[in-house]
């Protein structure tokens, strides 16, 4: 009898047992290097592997665009960015924040932005930016959210 | 024996168990009218109201300004806000995602802001916009980071 309690104890302990936290810190250490990852991608011309670090139902909220939903939406934008003239990109990450069993994320990064006018003068523009991350079935972080608004 | 193993098998279970989940979907439909109560709020002109959603080290990231870090000056910013002429600023949140253990949370928001420019006319401004948001020690939600970026 006293083992069957202890035993049913031990069962109920485990099936309201909660997600494990993780070490927020080191996971945001990591999401950081991924954001880094990322933004030298951005410049590579690779549509497939740029696209690839957002979800499938990923928002992209730019300055002066509606916003963009969904990966299929976010690949004909970069295809386009890519073509134009004199166009660069980079960010860097400036703080990172994990919830604490390591499911969602959120960077605040700051980013610049290149491209030629029509006089051919290189003109750069500077963004302050939200990235949110969301850890998806596999264990990888994808982007569902990136939200950029100019500096000045 | 098998009673001490059975009971540090128990043990083990209780101090290995993590954060318990949360019913995501409820939290996220509270922290949206959490919002729509800010945005009522906001064209109070009550200061400590307004301002109290904001934690102490909340960031907050708008168009042409550089980032401002932390409850204090974000109160400035309010204050000046405020005063501004014919100024009215309200926001709709459209989506909620909330972490497993509802610790972090996110909105994407729609808003408007409205002022008087210098010959007396009214000027609204859309923006896109995402807020971020913490759960606190005493289990209310604040505002971690609000970044708005012009729709135009």
């Amino acid at each position: 009898m006293k083992s069957i309690m202890i035993t049913s104890i031990a069962a109920l302990l485990l099936f309201s047992c909660g997600k494990p936290t993780v070490d927020t810190k080191a996971e945001g250490e990591k999401l950081m290097q991924i954001s880094r990852d990322w933004s030298k991608a951005a410049s590579s011309g690779d549509v497939e592997k740029i696209v690839s670090y957002w979800s499938d139902d990923a928002v992209l909220i730019q300055p002066g665009m509606p916003m963009i939903k969904g990966r299929k939406e976010i690949r004909q934008m970069v295809e386009g960015m890519i073509k134009t003239p004199g166009f660069k990109i980079s960010w860097e990450p400036q703080s990172a924040e994990v919830s604490e069993t390591g499911d969602l994320a959120y960077l605040v990064e700051k980013s610049q932005t290149t491209m030629t006018d029509s006089t051919g003068k290189s003109i750069t523009q500077h963004t302050n930016g939200v990235t949110v991350w969301k850890k998806q079935a596999d264990g990888s972080w994808k982007n569902v959210v990136d939200i950029g608004t100019p500096v000045q």
